[in-house]
């Protein structure tokens, strides 16, 4: 039986990621269901998705990612399984994917039409617990992708405009709760050593790691993904060098 | 054996949770221990309630509802198990089951005085690992629901002023995560298409899903437990809406 | 196979707690692993000690303690692997273990040197991924402590500045969720009643629980931990009497 990762915006103060399992367990008995994240900020789609970039080289093969950060439940957004080299994601088609797809290329794609593996009635804001949830333990139980629906090009998935890019000029793609910002910039320390970065009006040495700078400095330097970050030491970078997303980054 | 499921307040920045999961595991080797919520409001009894109206139609038949949130702990607030028709509840009895009883009406109550299932020595502010947990861990054992302590007749069962109803007048309940307000209005979407919802000096449409209004405006729906909700698109109705928990609530 | 607790800063709003954990699972297939907390405010070594204080106990005997509060990964400061008398713990020698030695004396120390035991590529920033978490997940499996590398003196060890002690002044350690103030004064309830807590400006009686004083009105007790806490009745303590980590308390 495969296993299920399980990311969401449905957070730990609320049923709702509870409900998701409890009906997977159900659904499909004995199924090992583990939890990538669920605290990200509501919907947030480029939080999810650098989520996803940063663990999913990681997540053992077979594995089932279920993906559920859904602003548009209910629309006609259309809702699909993607069968990538490594993994499967059963995920509403609303760009949460694209750097999975960077780090596990998508084979196939199916639409989520099949209404033998939803729940009887479904509801038109939870769609997390009458059809994503219902399909992954189904997926997870051994039933074949080409059983949930019919197939869609892979050209017509959604992306959300990413480009990771080893550069010199990017953005900032992400935060996460330590307030680094994560950038669109590939990058290895070997390459960047003694370089700079501006962003806004701050010029940020590179270094190997938080304590080459005096607490409270800011520096960058290439994080656990391979993306360039920049922290502050001991510090949270996103609100004392007031960072926002889609900043411009340049490395010179 | 009865698989457990968790609910509480203590979060995830401090060690109560998993102490009262590993008091459990080891009263009871092998316990399935599965988490509801722990990150609600400090002490809000209400969203208790709302988390397990939504949830308890999703559980497994027979399994143990441990609902830790206890504001009142030390004091004479009673401690109860309550034998539902599909579950067990281990709780407090300071209201936060109101809603479950709905869902799974109440059979038989039993008081937990009996000393033998609760830990040898006992703090006078937790009592989710003192008392409750343990207790929950021998009932998913297979202990008898008699065997923790006497009767206590249901109509004594504390009770919050919570009343669902299917009518046009209705108050929140409370909050999600989101910001949506849920209400004690039961509804259907056919009921309750073309109206409009009035609260403060709010006129909110009705609609089937959130894309159904622009980004950033209000709009009322049925949600995902049957309750009618407040929410804006791609937002947050508590804070934008400045909504409060008991505002009243009007459909027409 | 021994038992890991996880105990990390990660939050759950970021891929990183579920990455460690998988590499864990892929280390050592089967292996069991339980969450102690991940939500502590970002490199708060004062919080994660105390939660090692209040779980250790409760914890079952030879399990592994993985914990990766690590605001100095990447510099100088040493990763260990530490043998108590009941249980292992695998941390950077930060001095977030200070309290759990007080639970459980160290015997042996050894420090995380060979390379065998690591992820085969490591990052300068998340040791947890590419050290902590494959030793953790090894000696779950049966490693001998002393495969991980050369043994380090008892000595050496990393304290933080941290006094439990049966006195009348200590300060405040740390905080929980609840805003209630942790101390450093051990106490039991017979030797403290009829005291009076000073703070700041604040004199605050002792009380046995929440409910002895009015709502809104602070008390001093003895915690679940046996340390002297203070509270506000269905308060937050730290917010509404201003108090901050390494406020004198004085018992009076």
């Amino acid at each position: 039986m495969r296993e299920i990762y399980f990311l969401s915006d449905f957070g730990l103060a609320d049923p709702y990621a509870a409900v998701v399992k409890a009906v997977m367990r159900q659904t499909t008995p004995g199924v090992m269901i583990h939890d990538l994240a669920h605290n990200l900020p509501p919907g947030d789609l480029y939080r999810a998705s650098y989520i996803l970039y940063e663990s999913v080289p990681y997540l053992p093969k077979q594995s089932v990612v279920l993906a559920v950060v859904d602003p548009g439940v209910g629309s006609s957004r259309r809702a699909v399984l993607v069968v990538g080299q490594r993994l499967c994601y059963v995920a509403p088609d609303n760009g949460l994917l694209t750097l999975a797809y960077l780090q596990d290329p998508p084979q196939k794609v199916y639409l989520l039409e099949n209404p033998t593996y939803h729940l009887p009635r479904k509801s038109a804001t939870f769609h997390g617990r009458d059809v994503f949830g219902p399909v992954a333990a189904h997926l997870a139980s051994g039933v074949e992708p080409s059983r949930f629906g019919s197939e869609l090009p892979l050209s017509e998935l959604v992306r959300l405009p990413i480009y990771l890019n080893f550069s010199n000029q990017g953005e900032i793609l992400t935060f996460d709760r330590f307030g680094n910002a994560i950038t669109t910039l590939l990058a290895t320390p070997a390459q960047i050593r003694g370089k700079t970065v501006r962003i806004r009006y701050h010029r940020i040495p590179v270094a190997s790691h938080y304590a080459e700078v005096p607490v409270g400095a800011a520096l960058a330097y290439v994080g656990s993904a391979g993306l360039l970050e920049i922290a502050v030491h001991l510090g949270n970078a996103q609100e004392q060098l007031g960072l926002q997303q889609g900043d411009r980054v340049e490395l010179s």
